[in-house]
């Protein structure tokens, strides 16, 4: 058998960035996504309840990617109290043609990180105003700060306002974006106020009820809600789902079972087959995208196979392009 | 983050062995498995058409044990042609408390080729004559071979039928097999002669069509069927369910969709909630198991988690006391 290169979290850390060539790469796996030929079975989840635990495994097959990765990622909430992550994980690499394992990538969950962000990049690419004045972020987390990174490599803003429920971490992330973007942030006293202010929304929250309220959205604003990715999370009020002139997800199955479509099924507001097109899609060009200034544009993301088999490849490449990892023979 | 042991398969072959020990740990997981607590959700499979491939994941959290494994196992069946197994895959262990990574087991399907026969040995133990006469075995491949030397650790036999497709493969088997264990072994003529003549039957065929039928079964006979693992596969004549005094399997809603009960209920012979006592029921006692000299039994076994959990601890535990593995700071 192959060798295997067994690459770790700052092997990978020194080697991936949250960059526009991420972006594009998670761009084109949402677009391969639209074309037919994947293959994303429905994530396997495990529930741990006597130890707070979870575990979502993830997969996809792409055509033409050299190999497709199978992703673990547990989440035990007991951890932060031990002194420990509450999230970790790792992705393997099999190789597309053999099934042969290729790699195994040790990233503690930092390829999720930026491949989740990258998709919110994404989603702004092709749903949020071109020019938006004003960001505001809802959280103020890993997903805070990396999202509002990957913002900045596709729009310009002038300002952004965050509101977070802890507001001394709101603060705080105040001003370590303001000084890493160089643009102000300042936080919001609510988070009403942080919507009503913002043409470019985000939410990424581990919220189990509605942090954004339908009547707060303003005509033209662009909302990307990433934080459920389980079916017992919800961050937008489900009204939203309805009054968006255009709601798109990463994975209309997954937004059923574990976003936001979920809870506005839940609610009765539309229909289990309810029409919702696929961020894919409109990469595709199968869908339209904003078409005018007073849309009210929605992107729900729960983070698909696709995305990990993407960067997990990518990752791949350039590590060994730089001669990183070590090889195990088996 | 702590250190993670990468164990490769040469080193998890000079730990781990098909011996009583091996038999044992199996045989408390399926009884684990009767007892509540455990969380095995369904098996993560996806079909590569383009490419003949799959790949399945399986994992169980088993309370009590240390960790909990996933595995993955890719079939990818244009991989002979190309002068490659067709099957690899490995195990990863995560900490039971904590849901950290604590190990990669680089084996190949060794632990899998393992785990598999033992349950077969748990099967006979349970449910086999006591002093089977002879042994019948259908099909010559890996399993054909672990199989028999797992069920030589739990019953004494005179004498064993082999019967494949391909005579010559039956034949180098029988070989094989006569020298590793000191008992004859020879080819049958056919599958019936191979049936009729034995009082442990053991299909271990990749079959999609029944390979022993109803009318061969014989009084006081014991038939373990371990090939069938997927949607497409099929060992045993569906009249066997309903004609064995006890049906017995691994794991129910496998059974259903991947083994032998599957193709009873697609025949009209049973219906889909025909109950079925599983293996770890029998093992906890709350079942009965052979209760005479007459009786024909059945185990289906499809494969499951809780096998993979408890395989992968005992794997990791043995190799750190040999102080094999190689560890890997993230």
């Amino acid at each position: 058998m192959p060798d295997i290169r067994i690459l770790t979290e700052s092997e990978l850390r020194q080697s991936i960035t949250l960059d526009i060539q991420a972006v594009d790469i998670i761009e084109q796996a949402f677009g391969a996504l639209a074309q037919g030929g994947v293959v994303m079975p429905p994530i396997l989840s495990m529930s741990i309840e006597e130890k707070h635990g979870e575990v979502d495994v993830k997969t996809a097959y792409v055509p033409g990617m050299d190999a497709f990765a199978i992703k673990a990622s547990p989440g035990f909430f007991d951890n932060p109290a031990k002194g420990l992550p509450s999230l970790n994980g790792l992705m393997i690499l099999f190789d597309s043609d053999t099934g042969i394992l290729k790699s195994v990538l040790l990233d503690n969950g930092y390829l999720t990180d930026v491949r989740t962000a990258a998709a919110g990049a994404v989603a702004a690419r092709h749903l949020a105003p071109d020019s938006p004045d004003s960001v505001g972020i809802i959280g103020a987390g890993v997903q805070a700060v990396l999202q509002l990174q990957a913002l900045s490599l596709v729009r310009n803003f002038n300002r952004v306002r965050v509101w977070a429920r802890n507001p001394e971490r709101a603060a705080d992330y105040a001003r370590r974006m303001s000084e890493k973007l160089g643009v102000p942030v300042e936080t919001a006293d609510t988070a009403e106020q942080c919507v009503r202010e913002s043409q470019v929304v985000i939410t990424t929250t581990p919220a189990r009820a509605p942090v954004i309220q339908a009547d707060w959205l303003q005509r033209g604003q662009h909302i990307t809600a990433m934080g459920s990715d389980s079916p017992d999370k919800n961050e937008l009020d489900p009204e939203i789902v309805v009054k968006a002139d255009r709601f798109v997800c990463d994975r209309r199955s997954q937004s059923l079972t574990r976003g936001e479509l979920r809870s506005a099924v839940a609610a009765g507001l539309v229909a289990e087959d309810y029409s919702v097109d696929e961020l894919g899609e409109i990469i595709a060009g199968k869908k339209t995208c904003r078409t005018g200034d007073t849309m009210i544009t929605v992107c729900d993301l729960t983070g698909t196979g696709v995305q990990d088999t993407a960067i997990a490849n990518h990752a791949y490449q350039v590590t060994l392009d730089r001669g990183a990892g070590t090889s195990i023979t088996t």
